[in-house]
């Protein structure tokens, strides 16, 4: 199903953007009060707040596209994640950064994506507690607030900085991979931040607040499905850590702007 | 020169918030404009703003109580770190989070706090980007934008969330030990956050969005005076990384809540 056959992107975007300030309101009233949580795995969480965005979400985006596919982090997390089609096809983070909320951490994010043909097309990444909204449609740049933003111009790794995560998984190898390789790179950048929100993460390159990022085993597609395009239509580029061409069903990434990228594929490569 | 000297500590912090307030409007006026940057060791940038805010907190501070002394993290930059003396004393980063405010990371904040007798009785700690001011008196609780906050209640280190820092040493030994004690603790807590500042950290426990912190070789006392009264005032606990007393003069610090201090020592004791 191409371009043709989906409604106009604009419009798209427009409920995106209208249903990620809903469940971002959701969010912030329930960021302050004392909150019920079961436990996801290890050191996962989930609340019932992220069950609510993704009830209103899925709901309203059911509304208005009947014909769409859906793809949620809350409902993956009970049935697997479904094959991603060539369908026009929302992914949806209800609450990208769910241990940040529980502890009152101020980054979170609703991520909203339109995959079509296994490319994002429209992106909505939205903090309502910084009140930050990142938007982008295919071809059309992307926005903070509305104005236009841009990733960083810097040209050298050393004067970089870096985001990460270290995940949910506390094996051994998994564990020692990511020390290892942050060994590394401690040398080779300017400094590291680890703020626990991936889709905040690719907004941050985007907009220049980062220069690079990686997560070697990022929860899914959720994460990623927005804000890579924010990313791209920023002039950042999203990548394999490999260097090849990025999957958002392959759990790696690896995002810079658009100078940094072959430093930071010659950092990551031996721990792939 | 005891409390009784010292002018009434409300008044103290009225003064300070005001002029945390005004440079916290000169770092949101430089936030998203370009800006002329040196550089402060290898990783570490110094910026106009800083220099601006710290000229006019101490010009007002020096106004309002020109009895006092003065102890700045710029000023010290350039002439060295001055004695502590029992002196009522103003110890002030005008701008915590250089390197965050270069990249428009938006973890920064001015901290300015009160010293007597080698003890903090006034803090201040403004982030004008999350529009967060965080205020104590010693004995009369914290405060968060005039609501009094509490630490966080967790007592299982594993449902904890940890800051650190990596600083701005690069060299082998230092490297290894950020590392490998990171290594350490990614087994023993929930997850990890890397923000950029060491007075965002302290009042981050103060307010239990995080429960533990540790940063061996912070950059001064201008990074502490304020935060670590602030997270006493709000139930927290400061300390050495080895559990002794805490000083804020030896670059080493560890915070958490009212109940994993023993838990985080620990940890820690095996690196010092």
């Amino acid at each position: 199903m191409g371009l043709q056959q989906c409604e106009d992107l604009e419009t798209c975007l427009a409920v995106a953007v209208d249903v990620a300030k809903k469940a971002g309101q959701i969010i912030k009233d329930g960021f302050h009060i004392a909150k019920a949580v079961e436990h996801k795995g290890m050191v996962d969480l989930v609340t019932e707040t992220d069950k609510a965005c993704e009830d209103l979400i899925f709901t309203q985006l059911k509304t208005s596209f009947p014909s769409h596919e859906l793809i949620g982090e809350e409902e993956s997390s009970e049935s697997g994640i479904p094959l991603l089609t060539d369908a026009p096809t929302w992914v949806v983070d209800p609450l990208d950064g769910t241990t940040n909320f529980v502890h009152k951490f101020p980054f979170v994010c609703v991520s909203i994506g339109l995959v079509i043909n296994k490319v994002s097309v429209v992106g909505v990444v939205y903090n309502p507690l910084l009140e930050e909204l990142f938007t982008a449609i295919q071809g059309q740049g992307a926005f903070l607030n509305g104005e236009r933003i841009y990733a960083s111009s810097q040209e050298h790794i050393g004067n970089g900085l870096l985001a990460t995560e270290i995940g949910t998984k506390r094996d051994k190898h998994t564990v020692d991979r990511t020390t290892n390789l942050i060994n590394d790179m401690l040398y080779k950048v300017r400094s590291l931040r680890l703020s626990g929100s991936c889709a905040m993460n690719l907004v941050g390159v985007a907009c220049g607040r980062l220069d690079m990022f990686y997560e070697l085993g990022f929860g899914g597609p959720w994460d990623v499905a927005a804000g890579t395009l924010i990313l791209r239509e920023a002039g950042g580029l999203v990548y394999d850590p490999s260097g090849g061409e990025f999957d958002m069903m392959s759990h790696l990434i690896a995002a810079s702007n658009g100078h940094l990228k072959q430093s930071l594929v010659d950092c990551l490569v031996d721990y792939l």
